[in-house]
């Protein structure tokens, strides 16, 4: 990667919506209609260059875009492929300024697509990284809102021609608030833009080089998948993520409460597990694992499902009676741990004032593999 | 009244809330609160002339403010008494032009009151007229929409800061849904600016003369009181209103359901209507009146309970067993009753389809009276 980034290549989406869908940690919605409608505007010929922060200007703005829905897992969908830009748009005229590049807020899932649309629309770059490293539920819980990004000037856009400027807006609770009830009314598949960033503020809070690290992830489940190697063991080698556990699920609960998919799923351990227990609390994302009522993992780090067979990630809502699974854990972002983000995105923050955030380290890549052949 | 109008006295205030009141038929909100922030703003030196229409200038551009709330009677009041003039402040922004006078959308109930604030407050006169004539539970019904201004921008604001634009918006339905819904999240307290209207178009679409009226019927009414006159009959003469029924109330049947009010109030007659029976269809406001089962008056012509003793307007949420009312009938402005209009304001959009709109005559004045004395 030289110093000016790469330009993604239309070979680079398929990866790229995989790797998202990895790191959307069971939520973050469905990046495959948006990669179909990033392939349609580079096959139009549009180029997007995917920026590393570093090159960024300390003064430029930086805009950031996204899908927002009901808060429901899978509805993050873009429907029409310029609700974002028009949402950008408002931002600008509101703030008096352009943006120079694009960011997304959340890699994890669908929204790592948004600002490649966005941007070959808007002939501009993108900007290496995001603002969760994963995906959340809510506007709120991104590094970009956690250390000081203004909540006003944000707009949504939908459709049909509705935009909404929240011009003065008191905090980033009060816009999660407007923006997801706003949302709701347009049919829950909005644009949505945030107040533009500087350079500077970015290089300071964004969750860096994500966008690459998706498209590596994308590639290296593909490229296993085409040598029928072990998916999983080839993602914990390349990633250096931990494997927290292989089991088989006997038992899924979940409810739609409070606009969550909140509920919880049961695995009995294969393997090496066998005679262990997995239990992975969820609330749209995977959020705490526990292997024998022993805390293995906790929000903010990241709790992956992949099948065993294809390493496909499964999201909270495609979890069924009888997959196969391996659990995995790749550490949050130093940026996403500290005490003023765990207010925000840490186990308290959903629910679970009761269980103290253990920070998962980093494994010595090998350190733990599946052991299983490749089917 | 000049030509250039007048100039609102401190002494006109507490008029023109019942005036409000009575034109409320039923709804909008209780005019009393805004009555006390207008006289705060007054006390303070504040002067707010009261523009006839005819003398605005076509090219002007005028401001329309109200207070928004959840779609349930009473909460449509502001809460700290600058929200509409940071709402009109917004629209002004995205409109690129100031407003050199305000207007009421609604001058049944508390929004008779929110331009008069706003108007002390900015500097600016107060237009003599509104877009409904009496008081309608939703954004779309007033004869401003009706007739083609535009749903944006428009601007919506709370006590606390925050600050909405719709900036661009479909149709007025559209404005309605997403300001209803802001205006909930904001605690129902909301202030609310549309998008600005020039003189020309006021002039052709403005019901004329109703902060005068809603002054003169709020006289009339404290006169009457204070010299032992039967008030309602005072106000059918001085307004040449029908007197429909007078009766005791024997049954309220009310229930929240979709954000609205509705229900049915029924009243057995007294004096000349002994033997009779009438029944009030309610939504918010009064919409329908069946005398023994024959339609005496309907929406969007205004049906007013008002106390037999006192002249006091009864809202629907204040119907008790046991009153005595007077159910008096004012025509609406010709600009409510024209076929575009009733599609928006006639029976059929509260939900009476098969009952025809059969519009009020105004009766001669003193045509028929309580025939009741003083108590």
């Amino acid at each position: 990667m030289s110093d000016q980034g790469y330009l993604l290549k239309e070979s680079d989406l398929l990866p790229l919506a995989l790797g998202a869908a990895v790191l959307g940690t069971g939520g973050g919605g469905n990046p495959y209609i948006g990669m179909l409608l990033a392939r349609e505007e580079l096959r139009r010929g549009a180029s997007v260059r995917i920026l590393p922060l570093a090159s960024l200007d300390d003064e430029a703005y930086i805009g950031a875009v996204g899908g927002i829905g009901a808060p429901v897992v899978g509805v993050e969908k873009l429907k029409e492929g310029r609700e974002c830009l028009r949402a950008l748009r408002a931002v600008e005229a509101a703030h008096g300024a352009s943006a120079v590049a694009l960011i997304s807020e959340e890699i994890g899932g669908a929204n790592a697509l948004a600002p490649i649309i966005t941007a070959a629309q808007a002939g501009l770059p993108v900007v290496d990284g995001d603002g969760m490293g994963r995906a959340f539920p809510e506007v709120q819980m991104s590094s970009f809102f956690i250390y000081g990004q203004s909540p006003a000037p944000a707009a949504i856009a939908d459709d049909k021609g509705n935009v909404l400027v929240f011009r003065e807006i008191v905090d980033m609770f009060w816009l999660e608030r407007f923006a997801r009830h706003a949302a709701v009314d347009m049919g829950a598949g909005a644009g949505f833009a945030t107040s533009l960033m500087t350079g500077r503020f970015l290089k300071q809070t964004a969750v860096p080089g994500t966008v690459t690290q998706a498209i590596e992830i994308g590639w290296t489940l593909l490229d296993a998948r085409a040598k029928n190697d072990n998916v999983v063991d080839r993602l914990l080698l390349k990633t250096g993520a931990s494997l927290l556990f292989t089991g088989r699920v006997v038992d899924v609960q979940r409810a739609l409460t409070g606009g969550f998919v909140r509920g919880e799923v049961r695995l009995e351990g294969l393997g090496e597990d066998r005679g262990s227990i997995a239990r992975i609390a969820i609330q749209n994302e995977n959020l705490i694992c526990l292997i024998d009522d022993r805390v293995a993992a906790v929000v903010p780090d990241l709790i992956m499902n992949l099948e065993i067979s294809s390493g496909e990630p499964v999201t909270t809502e495609m979890l069924r009676y009888g997959q196969q699974l391996a659990v995995i854990g790749i550490p949050a972002h130093d940026l996403m741990k500290t005490e003023q983000a765990l207010a925000v995105v840490g186990p308290g923050a959903f629910g679970y004032p009761d269980i103290p955030f253990t920070p998962l380290d980093w494994q010595g890549a090998g350190s733990r593999m599946t052991g299983l052949d490749a089917i």
